[in-house]
């Protein structure tokens, strides 16, 4: 386990003009939404860095959804150790290497409850060119600090922060069922060992935390963004998913979400501000995740049901075949509850789109490896054809 | 939270070399107890160095329980930034600076399941001079990597695994019921923010886990030093234990425990290997422990009796007045099948003594002030009488 340096509290953005000065920096680069930029998130951080006397400069044309075009965490990568673009995606379609040594420091103030990112060692892009999500994950990526400021997710719109708090819920469910780090070879040497390292005791104690907050909170901030524990414990929580699947990994749900959010052609998220069509990330898994539990469940039975009571199961009395069932509905139910689509088909995919989506889930080997049991094209046509709604 | 970079698994101490060579590491002191340099972890790790060519230099005169001669762990302090002994030590018998910046590369190989320095920034030695144990605590002491190998305990003799244990025991309950951090006071700026925040979220995942595990798999590690699960499983409780409290901190128990320590005179704990008397760690702290859980307990009822639930008691139907003495039995249950003494009586201590500890006590400012409640010399006096038997 890696472990992950954040500072949780109302206020701490404050702070992060203090954190670059201690640290020697003299030039920042803020890399913020046009949205954010002007709302709490983005005046307290710069303000934070006049006061600080820090000098800094403000690039403000983020994307949502980055592309490879657009992507931008991995400019602290690029800049650092400049090299053609896929010298560092992760294979198939990239080389997966390993930068020669650190990056500059990179303070990651997260202004959502979701990805996590500000622990994990991985940025992820959608890849025009090839129609298809993917990332970049190597140690150097991980943060110096992450910020969890309950402050800076006040303005998020209810359709955001749903999306966002699903997508801690996969994170922390797939560590919790992926491949267990017992059943994955040793490499040759401990540098080769990857950082997703299949579901081990330490990330586990994560998922299931993460599992538990998203179950308590989630609806909470769904229904009210002005209730002040509820959005520091889903910050709290998506860290917390973070640093389990930082260190285990995700699989099949993120997998296929991949192709489906690369392919989109209308879809418009109500409750975004976007100007293109997109599936916000955390749709984009949370609707395969019923299909996935059910596949799961029988490579380990007593983990998917203590996944469904982490998520507020009744548990006592069922039966470990019926493990994958209850968890599919617990999953559901939070997917109801924060009114999501119900499946693919409602970003305009069909039957006869799932060929296109096996063989955009095919590529990303990194994830594939890390589903409990080994998977084919057949599986994942039937896993699709499970998500259609 | 500051995280710590631990590797778990069974041999993974033959990578030790490895991780060296891989930092640019050309020489390398191996710190070893010399009962255990002839054992496995001893020769497992030198002979992972060798194969890796790194050149290294052995010292084998630590002693058990480190004095502020013998003390090694700072051995790597010292020489990367030497000072006057004081300087680094915590207040008040130190002057607790902060070094200019990092040490050199420490990998921190536990031997047993106990003081899960191998996760924290902390040293602890006993100051002879003074008759007292303190400590150096700064943030360039977290060690690099810690590696926990369930090889590493097997031949770690029961008295030993006993107190270990309970170290973990009372690291998890002191960080768990340690005064909240909204209670402290902001510093005027992060710098000064110490390692010891008091209890908040994180630390309590951890700390809520080590119970767990503590109550599970210390009573088996105990029966049999063969049982490979429960001693792995041990290494992790100690590791959780140690990022819980290294990020929150610990309080009494651990306050009282170093002047008891420090001022023992004839005791020799049974079971153990050493030619000088002495207090094992773990034992001298889980001694107070029961008292100060009674005491502790008004300040946060409901935590107390969950912490009695994890250590495997039935909290339905116990109503909050009795959360302290729930807990102080339950920790009496693991002292007794352990075989621990009963209190610091068994160390040669009478009633007669409680000034002299009061007033050893009282000196370790930094612990004191992460009581949930204020301490006086009054309320350490009726807390020792309360752990003679």
């Amino acid at each position: 386990m890696t472990g992950s340096t954040v500072r949780f509290g109302t206020g701490a953005t404050r702070e992060v003009g203090f954190d670059f000065a201690d640290r020697g920096v003299k030039r920042v680069l803020v890399v913020v939404d046009p949205h954010v930029r002007d709302a709490y998130p983005g005046q307290t951080a710069t303000e934070s860095l006049r006061t600080a006397g820090v000098d800094f400069e403000v690039f403000d044309e983020v994307r949502c959804e980055p592309t490879d075009t657009s992507f931008q965490k991995a400019a602290n990568l690029y800049a650092t150790w400049p090299a053609p673009f896929r010298e560092y995606v992760n294979p198939t379609l990239g080389r997966g290497t390993t930068p020669p040594g650190p990056l500059k420091p990179l303070i990651a103030v997260p202004t959502t409850a979701g990805t996590g990112s500000e622990t994990t060692a991985v940025a992820v892009f959608d890849f025009e060119e090839e129609g298809v999500k993917t990332g970049i994950a190597n140690r150097y990526l991980r943060p110096t600090l992450g910020i969890l400021d309950p402050e800076n997710t006040r303005t998020t719109p209810p359709a955001v922060a749903a999306s966002a708090g699903l997508d801690v819920l996969s994170h922390a469910l797939e560590s919790y069922t992926a491949r267990h780090f017992l059943r994955r070879e040793k490499p040759e040497n401990p540098s080769l060992r990857t950082a997703y390292q299949g579901a081990n005791p330490i990330s586990d104690v994560w998922a299931i935390e993460s599992l538990r907050i998203v179950a308590q909170f989630l609806p909470r901030v769904f229904a009210d963004a002005d209730d002040d524990e509820a959005r520091g414990m889903m910050l709290l929580g998506a860290s917390y998913a973070g640093m389990g699947f930082g260190n285990a990994g995700v699989h099949l749900p993120h997998a296929m979400a991949y192709p489906v959010a690369g392919l989109v052609r209308d879809y418009r998220p109500p409750g975004f501000l976007t100007d293109h069509a997109m599936v916000p990330h955390g749709t984009s898994v949370i609707v395969h995740t019923p299909a996935v539990c059910r596949w799961t469940a029988p490579s380990a039975p007593r983990k998917h049901l203590l996944a469904a009571e982490a998520l507020g199961a009744e548990i006592r009395g069922v039966p470990e075949e019926k493990a994958g069932e209850l968890l599919a509905e617990r999953v559901r139910h939070f997917m109801t509850l924060t009114e999501q689509p119900s499946g693919i088909g409602d970003f305009g995919y069909s039957a006869a789109d799932i060929p296109k989506l096996v063989e955009g889930t095919l590529v990303q080997a990194r994830l594939l490896k890390l589903a409990p049991h080994d998977v084919d094209a057949e599986i994942l046509a039937n896993l699709f054809a499970d998500s259609l709604s």
